[in-house]
């Protein structure tokens, strides 16, 4: 045990059906793309891990290659240090361009690093956790809670159920594109998992049309259901401050506003004009902080209130535990960022908010878009009941791989052309020809 | 091991020679009171921890014998937070008070739950470590530095080696009452442990034998040796805008002013009187700021710039760990505060210092004042070379029990009347029957 070391890491990268959803970013395409992560160690056990998708993060995983192989897996925060030296330099020359605002979360150059980091990381840990019998939220420090809350996350979406042809999957929630439709959405999902919290999708249609799906949610689900929406930025600051307004009753207790504008300069502006109305509704962001270091500065403005972690970009799960301790030092709620995923990057969520003391919201997931065929792990999706994933009573992060479905999600991933997320050349492609993203829209 | 539970906790009561050392707080009795923990598990492994003496912390370890006998040893971050949440209201009751001021660390009642907790965190993560083959660095998160920089620690002392009668220690440094004779002491110790930097405890004797007991520091050494003092808030603020100024070449190049005042407050009017000299001096802390909440207030006003971490009243470890990300987000310096103590608090002090990225300079540390007779180490005192110490190649903390020094150590404590630390009567009842600590006395 003393002398384990990686032996091997192994990439595999997959594509996994996505439905038409749409953000201010543009249009998910027919297929997501992931990566899967294997380290092997001396001793013959596996650590997995899912990540970001297409070349760009493979590369930067197989640039580490020779670091990696040989390695202790304990010894990680060495790596983190070399890699955040190594990347300062880089960072500063991208600096300034509020890149994460433009750019797709796994895009974003300011946290490239990070995000290679947490692929590395989160397997090591499955790796120890599997080597010691532990569970990974012991292995990090101890659980504090059993079970994780998730939120609903809705979309406005386009029909169809993702990928295509026939490799199609069925289209469950049909096209939803007005506030009924929405309405339908939300019903079924919440039917089918439980979800106690919901958040919507925005920054889609006209504000005014968001504002009455927020209301209709309200209406069909009661105060009881907390509701946010993100509109990622898509609107300049008097519409922010407008729909804070006009939501103010429907986005309170236990709600927020996400994104509503881009920079922490106009959210707190935002901020400053809605509590001059007596209107506390928070103020959330995955956009305008990325890193800690823009934590401490929003938090310095009063621009951000709730700050969104996700272990696949904040630098893996010991960054999500340094970031819950940061927010709870400076009074800021914690919430958890998603991008489209499977089972392996459920798990490690759901580990690291076992593991987190401040959580003060359900994390979004995406994972219930993502169709039962695509599952890599085995025995199929994780199960999410009551609107909660259960910490299971395995070793690491509680899920094996399905060798059967990882092989198909290779295949998929060498049939379609595309090797990065672009959801505005997707939303050219399918909806719109002269469609650009225009920031801010409203 | 994945049903690995702790079956027996043990507790050692110690007392340790200690020699007649002067603080603002007063002087040092002949004997300091240890506790030495042990944690047994169902495998028959054993984890072993060192903290504060006497009734109090051994009262409060014994109040949580049933929660930690049964516990598993992975899961820390729980009952940390249980902890944290019964401390809440008892420590509304005492805030306010700034009692760390008045008051030695180890009885500040403020941190009483942190320094119980940490003394169990330690043992559970030397117990993991030994279960697991790994050092408890890397069950922490893994290390950045293989061997750890710690300060010559000097003091005005009486005469006297520690103990008495028949169990007094030698008097390897003799009486040091002024600049000279701390040159010799300083010469004797950085001779023997070859530290590279140098604290001195101040608040003793006038101020301008303090300023002239660096200055002559300065002078024997020279500018590669940095040098902090330490007067344990027995400065007003004028004294120690006037300190900071007349040492601001000495305090410069990796040195600092530590708590010359109390109150983060008084720190920052210090800071902005010095810095409207342009005197960039760093202000140092252990004592204006105490948790995580004190730091962010701090850094909010500017009154400290470097904090002082101690693992033994900050919550163990990984509360270290926090508090080291949480300075660098807030771009405080970091360096580590330190009581009498023997080798297995040695050890732990740097095992988290090698886990912990941003530090930003040597720890301090008693144990040079600490005699070879009173060490519970198997193998005796624990090397200080080049001023540092090395992360041994062993799992745990990488220290064993001697079980007759721990015998020896039980024995002393039952021989002394005494079950609590009071500087202040020790000061009373040797040097001066009228002597009262007053804050300031400058």
């Amino acid at each position: 045990m003393a002398s384990m070391c990686i032996k091997e890491m192994r990439l595999h990268p997959i594509a996994i059906a996505d439905p038409p959803l749409r953000s201010s970013y543009g249009l998910h395409a027919p297929f997501a793309l992931r990566t899967i992560v294997e380290l092997v160690s001396d001793g013959g056990v596996t650590g997995i891990s899912e990540t970001y998708g297409g070349e760009g993060p493979v590369a930067a995983l197989e640039a580490m290659r020779a670091r990696v192989e040989g390695m202790d897996p304990f010894r990680l925060a060495g790596l983190w240090s070399s890699m955040q030296s190594e990347a300062r330099a880089e960072m500063a020359e991208v600096r300034g361009g509020h890149t994460q605002t433009y750019l797709v979360p796994g895009e974003n150059p300011l946290d490239r690093h990070a995000r290679t980091f947490a692929a590395i990381e989160i397997a090591c840990l499955d790796l120890i956790g599997k080597a010691i019998g532990k569970p990974v939220c012991e292995v990090i420090g101890g659980r504090v809670r059993d079970r994780v809350p998730f939120s609903a996350y809705l979309f406005y979406k386009h029909g169809g159920g993702g990928g295509f042809d026939e490799d199609a999957r069925e289209d469950e929630y049909g096209e939803v594109l007005d506030p009924k439709a929405m309405v339908r959405e939300c019903t079924q999902m919440i039917s089918r998992y439980g979800f106690r919290e919901i958040k919507l999708k925005g920054g889609v249609l006209d504000p005014d049309l968001e504002i009455a799906t927020i209301r209709a949610l309200r209406e069909a689900f009661g105060p009881s259901y907390p509701l946010r929406i993100d509109p990622n930025c898509a609107w300049s600051v008097d519409t922010s401050v407008r729909v804070g307004r006009e939501l103010r009753e429907e986005l309170s207790g236990g709600g927020y506003l996400e994104d509503p504008c881009a920079s922490i300069e106009s959210m707190a502006e935002v901020r400053r004009r809605l509590i001059a109305e007596d209107n506390h509704t928070p103020l959330a962001s995955n956009v305008a902080v990325t890193n800690h270091t823009d934590v401490a500065a929003a938090a310095r403005v009063d621009g951000v209130q709730v700050v969104l972690s996700d272990p696949h970009y904040w630098g893996g799960l010991r960054q999500v535990q340094y970031l819950s301790h940061l927010t709870s030092v400076l009074a800021l709620g914690l919430s958890m960022h998603s991008n489209s995923h499977l089972g392996v990057s459920l798990m490690a969520m759901a580990h690291v908010a076992a593991a987190s003391p401040n959580l003060t919201y359900a994390c979004d997931t995406h994972y219930p878009w993502q169709s039962e065929r695509d599952e890599v792990v085995s025995g199929g999706k994780v199960p999410i009941i009551e609107g909660f994933v259960s910490i299971p009573d395995k070793p690491g992060l509680g899920v094996e791989l399905d060798r059967d479905r990882l092989a198909q999600g290779r295949e998929r991933y060498e049939n379609i052309p595309y090797r990065k997320r672009d959801d505005e050349a997707e939303m050219r492609r399918r909806v719109d020809p002269n469609w650009r993203r225009i920031l801010p829209r409203w």
